[in-house]
């Protein structure tokens, strides 16, 4: 069997010191730790080892007696090249070259002819599982294929080079987040994903109910026992009133215990029998109302309407009001029909909320954080950093260096202005018009950061008119302590602000905005109660990718998309 | 002002060595960088630094010359003692000392009276900002307080011990994990909140729309601007039809191109009245229904029934047959109507999923992970855990030491039901019946894991029919390669399985369970084209705080519970 044999190559191949490492659980050594080292697993020539991958492109060669495998287990984007004799496969060689097949090999590591692309190859002594894969209807065939293409085939797209790559990626800077953060001292808070508030007032935000599936089945129910009719309720009502009296009876007639206690009895049942009618006679179809007409929620599993969270900011603030220093890292929903490449009904946040820290805190922590992200991607996932910047992006390499080497420009909102205002006097055209007062569109951002600047920049002080009731008011009345970052190729990466900690000011800026006070209770109770300074940031995690990235379409840098009319999975 | 007090602070007090750092994107200290050294913070003395933090107890001394605080930021479970002068204080002394009161202060870092609790105290030179707190008003006041009535105030209870060590705890494992994952290889994939596959064929799940809200929506709509009635329609196709013939006749009366065209325009204009008219009059208040009476789910967000995810299994096993080590760590959802200690609408699973590996490296991965978090556990919580071992169970540290250390135990499902006839034959009662194809009780399991053997037990090899489909069939026909890791505290903290990698067998078990087998095809396309041997488990989150900490109800070790008519904030 397969068990003696790992165990024994595991004995007398995978040494102590760590030169061929298995892959921790499975008999089977990872290709990144044969070709990923420094020598390209030169050094490993002589060692045997057990591989699995699937392939990427076989073909057979000397007429046959060989097959030469190009072999990729998702462990680095690289392959190691296999050669497996026809003697070692049952039946046809021709089983194992087609592209996505999947083979579990023992072989021994051996160098190359010289010339060779490869330090290191495999020749296989043993063949020890073949997961075929029929050409004519695989449907990733081996000619290079478009990334829209592949997202109607999300359950096998991350096969492929460029998907493979984007998941290392987006695993590397999920783990880096993780790493800063804690070590900087902040504690992840899972904020809740279902909510009963809603952050920005307005959004459009998903229901989350069982209402809909509630009516469904009854509909269903009632087909099948369909609710009594008034006459059948009626005349459970009769039999009541007809035990009833013959319990009044029986007692005015000093009858037994016994038999009074018999006709107590069926007295009871025939209200059971009642009470169980009246009940269903009120089921009806449909979706529960309340008098008014309107759907009536306190019948939903949360005895209110829920919604699917826009942020979770508002709820890590109750934390960072207690712990200090905190920070969320999780799904975020926004229901809008936008069929844009920048836009997902599901994308993922990290959100960071500071106590005792004011808009420059913020803004260094933002800065720190973005830093560590990109000089993280260039320590740990250069090799697929290089196969995006030969596949689609040439410079995202440079960016990565100079976002981790370069100091932020910080200019506040004013100055932003007035730096655009100057552009268009000097013949720059924008298609949204340029004054104090407007939200910066994209192209204006864009503008700053890879034209006015060439760095990232991070813009601060904004009107207040646009921004949320949350954010500090400034001194001025007219501007709250808000922060974009921009960055080259995505425009805004992260906004946040310090938050207002003052509970009449806030009260204020409630009222004005026209938002009713009642849902906020909770929140204004952190304000009521032990006060502190505290500020926050919200990084779209998507962005940050398709920044690293260099890709175009936000659909290509999530494992699974969800946009309008498309939830595959 | 306070910002240049601060830099001096810095300039002169928090030495470049690191003995005083400050937080990171904030003036102040972290308590815990203080009072958490191994000193005590002793050897601070004579140091000066800013904290910031809430008052956990306050009281005045010496005639009200002075307050004592207890302060506490959530760094750590310690609070630091803070001596504050009455002429520190604008205003009466008397407003920094109620509990709950937010106060930043500069200060000297001095050794304690002989005989003090406290290895140092901070003797406040500058107040820099106190956020007060009514105690006639203030929710949580300084009594200690039932887990239950902190129930009613998510968004304070983070400022009590309980639920502050819980949240350290918690972030504390969410970190490990990440790190056990990465250090082996996985990458973390985010699999999908939104779904449209049902993992288990039968789980309650709640339902994600925009059909409620669009129809409340069209509902008011309609109110304010009613639908045209179809006397309204008609007479727009009556204009259409005029303005048709005028058209007709000015052409075969061969008038000017300027007059036909001025017709045509009319005729345009009033053929855009009538669409617009006839797709109004269609407009239907309440939910879209199709011709068969059935909820019309072409017309929802994602253009079929969407639900929230009760398990991301079956769509990272697309990703480890890719990728080969992986896993997922993310929420997921029950609309189960259950009011009991062990279950939530809303909880956060751990699933990791392994290409190339059996049933017995599913065990080992599991007993790897488990024994890691542990140990973490003692090596980075272990004021916290001592926190839980003095309030709630005495037991908790031993029993992390010893699943840390302890080899697990490894038994089949028979061999266990064995055991357990054993145990009844011998006088032992259990509620449920306990015979060969029963699904374990918690009793069952509890009786394992902490009766019999006194460790964690690994159950293997479970009865196919009380199994999920996915789960790989054994030779024997009867069983399947499940595993569940039992522990004292809460009897099962894992399920896991290696799953059915065979085509042919796994369609043949879809059918035999009655699942149709269209929604699965895309699971189906991994076992079609190269498919591997893989396995894979779920680590239930909350399950292993309540482990952890010996806590009863898992509403107290989440921040923001969901449960039925529960989803506060």
């Amino acid at each position: 069997m397969a068990e003696a044999t790992a165990e024994q190559l595991a004995a007398t191949t995978i040494n102590d010191d760590g030169i061929v490492p298995k892959a921790e659980f499975s008999d089977r050594v990872p290709i990144n730790s044969i070709i990923s080292r420094a020598d390209g697993g030169s050094g490993l020539a002589g060692k045997k080892a057990r591989v699995g991958g699937w392939v990427k492109t076989g073909r057979k060669a000397d007429k046959d007696a060989f097959a030469f495998l190009e072999l990729n287990d998702g462990s680095c984007p690289g392959n190691l090249q296999v050669i497996v004799e026809a003697g070692l496969v049952a039946g046809e060689l021709s089983q194992v070259v087609p592209t996505g097949t999947c083979v579990v090999l023992d072989g021994e590591l051996k160098l190359p002819p010289e010339g060779a692309k490869q330090k290191v190859e495999l020749r296989a002594e043993k063949v020890v599982h073949v997961g075929p894969v029929d050409p004519a209807k695989y449907p990733l065939p081996k000619m290079r294929l478009t990334l829209e293409f592949l997202r109607d085939f999300v359950h096998l797209r991350s096969r492929t080079n460029t998907i493979s790559a984007v998941a290392r990626i987006r695993n590397a800077l999920a783990y880096a987040t993780h790493t800063f953060f804690n070590k900087h001292g902040f504690l992840y808070v899972h904020t809740p994903i279902i909510t009963t508030s809603d952050c920005e007032g307005a959004g459009e935000m998903f229901q989350v109910t069982t209402l809909l599936s509630e009516a469904e089945r009854l509909e269903k129910e009632l087909i099948h026992n369909p609710p009594p009719t008034e006459a059948e309720v009626e005349a459970a009502r009769v039999v009541v009133k007809e035990k009833g009296e013959i319990v009044s009876q029986l007692k005015s007639a000093k009858a037994s215990k016994k038999e009074i206690g018999a006709a107590v009895d069926e007295l009871k049942k025939s209200k059971d029998t009642l009470s169980k009618l009246e009940e269903r006679s009120k089921l009806k179809p449909g979706i529960p109302k309340k008098d008014d007409g309107n759907v009536d929620y306190a019948k939903d599993f949360f005895a209110r309407q829920a919604f699917l969270t826009v942020s979770g900011q508002l709820q890590v603030e109750s934390y960072a009001c207690a712990l200090s220093s905190v920070y969320t890292f999780g799904p975020t929903f926004r229901a809008e029909n936008s069929h844009t490449s920048r836009h997902l009904a599901e994308f993922w946040m990290v959100e960071p909320e500071l106590a005792f820290a004011e808009l420059k805190d913020d803004m260094n922590c933002a800065e720190a954080y973005v830093k560590f992200l990109c000089q993280w991607l260039l320590d740990n996932c250069l090799e697929d950093m290089k196969f995006m910047a030969d596949k689609f992006d040439k410079g995202c390499i440079d960016r990565l260096k100079m976002v981790a080497s370069t100091p932020f420009v910080r200019v506040s909102y004013t100055e932003a202005v007035e730096i655009l205002e100057e552009a268009v006097k000097n013949g720059k055209k924008f298609d949204n018009e340029v004054k104090w007062g407007i939200d910066l569109a994209s192209e204006h951002e864009r503008y700053l950061t890879e034209v006015k600047f060439q760095k990232p920049v991070i813009v601060y002080n904004y009107p207040k008119d646009i921004k949320a009731f949350y954010m500090r008011l400034n001194d001025d009345s007219k501007t709250v302590a808000a922060m974009d970052v921009l960055v080259p190729k995505v425009g805004e990466l992260i906004g946040g602000s310090q938050r207002e900690e003052r509970y009449d000011v806030i009260v204020q800026r409630i009222k004005e905005m026209g938002l009713p006070l009642e849902p906020y209770e909770w929140y204004l109770d952190l304000r009521r109660y032990g006060t502190v300074k505290h500020s926050g940031f919200g990084l779209g995690f998507e962005r940050m990718i398709l920044f690293a990235t260099g890709l175009e379409n936000i659909r290509d840098v999530i494992p699974f998309p969800r946009y309008p009319g498309r939830a595959d999975l």
